[in-house]
């Protein structure tokens, strides 16, 4: 099989693993923020503003790991910098 | 057998796979803040639009998770950006 | 083994795998949040209708994600986009 | 070992393990619904309609998850649409 | 070693090995029914035929998660619809 | 190796290692039953009655559970239905 | 090397193995009743028969369990319904 | 290597890892079991007799599980019934 | 296979990897602390600026260990120190 | 590699895993007894005589199950009843 | 392949993996610490100092360690002092 | 490579392996009966004589299931009985 | 590969692997350390210097068990005394 | 390879690897240790000196588990006993 041939399929597989893995924590975290902010609401109802101002700060932050994966992963599927020293 | 066969099947398995994984935490996450919100909703009824507004929020943001690996995988399976490589 | 067989094989495999994992978890967060509906209704009769509205719609997100790996599943199986390449 | 003897072989082998895997948190997930009812009927005897009626709709949405996976694996075992490529 | 052989062989193991796990958190989930059943007795003894009638349609349900791997087994070991194709 | 001489190893392995799967969860849930039966009689002595009859009711399920395996193992020493095939 | 010495090698590995992996969770479970039934004496010294009764009983049920295992591994050592074909 | 050096080598390693297997989860029963005793013993030291009586017959019960792994290995070591076939 | 093909598809995969493995417990803990601060937020709602200062300098730090790993994936892909050893 | 050295090495390797492995969960049962021990002895400090004898009982009842392992390793590094049959 | 391959393609391997490990409990820990001093925060207020001042050197401690494993990565990428023997 | 060889590598390894397994637990176990000693005493101060002394024979007991493996460990290295039927 | 390529890929493997794997749980030790502290600091400001002093002794014995394995991978890494034997 | 090879590299991974793991538990013991100390006292300041009294007793018997993994360790890296027979 050509290199080439290992490198797409490294690829394909490599992408979709590391996003399946890599949105799990992030998405219980996000489950174990909103469920707590949703508890703080039903204790607090007046504290509403400070709480969603924190929630979706905090969202925003987890997020961004979620998106530190995905764009390693669009990097490998679209742009990898490595690729030139294949092609060679 | 081919290259071609090569990364068929694996497209084929790793996306089925990645697809499973990816939904597992969502979900988890999901039934966790939807518990919650059911719990605060018993404890402060009055705030039920408070808190429905902030679930709802919550879980468009863990959805959104699994719509990144749903894209992934959409795109492995239909409009893969490496195959061009493998095709010459 | 023609190219063929591996790729029938590998399709009938993942397909039933595939959607033995991913209704776990769905499963296991639907179960949690209709206990804790139940918790809920037992604590706050009167607040039924709230209750089960929002038990409601999480049920049907939560399904949704399994949804989405039966689409997946069932792709692979009656439709797989990638099947063409192997035919040629 | 003829490519139909390899087909036969995997699809029993996945039948049954699917259906195994795929009962474990659906199973789980009832025995969670049933063990709660009981507990919030315990609490609020006279709220036994409305806890019965959101427990059997909760037991089928989650027995619904549990049936994709029979319809899968009976699909596999009975209906695989993708034996016609095996037998030419 | 003859295709009938093989099989046999893994049929006969996949049998015993999908009805020892499938029957393990229907168990578990039993348990957990039957334990909370007991609590609520011990909390509101004159509830007690509610209590019974909504935990026997709950076994109940559960087992039918047992009996359908119990089937498939059956199927596996008494009729399988792919054995035709191997003894042509 | 004759056939014969894997079959009998292959059997003789899946049965011991089946039973000794099968009986830990139930295993498990009795011991819940059990404990949490003793719990509501020194909670509830009055109600003996009818914990002791929701218990042993109980524990007849779960072992009806263990029971299913215990028939397929003895099936599968005893009376395989696929052994004739494999005398043929 | 000759099928006998299989034969009973494998005997032999899966025999201890069985009775080893067996005895585990009903130990777990015996554990559990006897502390609880520790408990509820503590807690209720006056219902001792009822406790110990009821205790004993549940604690012969669990060490059935064990022992179904014990007699499978008793008939594989001892007894083995399959051997006679190995002879042959 | 002979068959008898196969033989005793996997007695000897089976033997060992059998018995450290099987003592794991009645010593976590049995200490589970002593620490209840020891807190019953505290809250209610005038049951002491009965408190006592129950633990040291609940321990019996849990050191015969053990010993049941003990006998096995024992007879695998010393007087193996299938050795016989080996030595013809 | 050239040495710098595997060279690249390792880069590749591991950099994948590393970054999905690098985000998981970053992501929980910063749903701990947020979850964490939501609580307290809905406690003492007067120590709001307090609870925000701290909470930002906590998961700046938590990120910074994200950054880390990010910072070593984007050595390896896009400025491995390595390599040139590799090309001589 | 002749057979001796085998049995030797095996039975070195085999006897310092036992021991690991067999001293674990008994370790661990001890620690939960004393622990609980020194909570009982605090919250009723004039029982110390009935909970140090329980205690001590235990602790030998536990150490009774580390020692069948220490028993068993010694008797395959010192005194292994299947070396004769190697030896012949 | 030449020895400097694998030497390179090891060390880039291993200097990711080592990363995304040492992160991770670090990171947990954090999380845990942080959201504990927000617990006390909101608990006693007028102790902000004394609790923001523990924090802080709590976390370089924790850190510190992350930094052992950074360390430890950069040694390996950048001046690894095996490195002489193998360009002799 | 010969036999001496193949035992000197495999007893340094599983030396230090066990070791390391084998203080595991007992620290475990000592780490908690520690800390619950320091609770006693926070709880009891009084008893200081009594909750130290059988903290001290507690530990001693759970030291003596690590010297057992310490002294397995110390044979294999220094005097292991089975070497001389290597050497011959 | 020669002898000495081993030794320098097998020692930076292993120093990255073991210096990761042992920072782990001394960093989750450090995190409940100081997240008890805090909690300590919260109820019992006054007792601030004896808390902190407890503390960074605590912490002190915790980072000396991290700097034991830092000791070892810096010996493997600069100062291996094995490694003349290998230039022989 | 050289037997003296095979010993090398063996010993340096094992000794890091070893002392990686046997650090693991004891720092966890110790965490718990030093925790539960600053809850005692927090809750008795009154008791600090027999507190942190046993407390140092406690972090040094834990410290000689780690001790002993240390030693093994160093004996293997400095001055394996079996090496002389390796050197034969």
């Amino acid at each position: 099989m050509a290199n080439m041939t290992w490198f797409v399929l490294a690829s394909t597989l490599i992408a979709a693993l590391a996003m399946a893995l890599g949105v799990m924590l992030p998405a219980l975290a996000m489950g174990r923020s909103i469920s707590q902010a949703l508890d703080a609401l039903a204790r607090q109802p007046e504290a509403e503003q400070a709480i969603t101002r924190t929630l979706f700060i905090g969202l925003a932050m987890i997020e961004s790991l979620a998106i530190y994966v995905l764009v390693i992963v669009l990097i490998i599927l679209f742009r990898n910098p490595l690729m030139p020293y294949l092609l060679k």
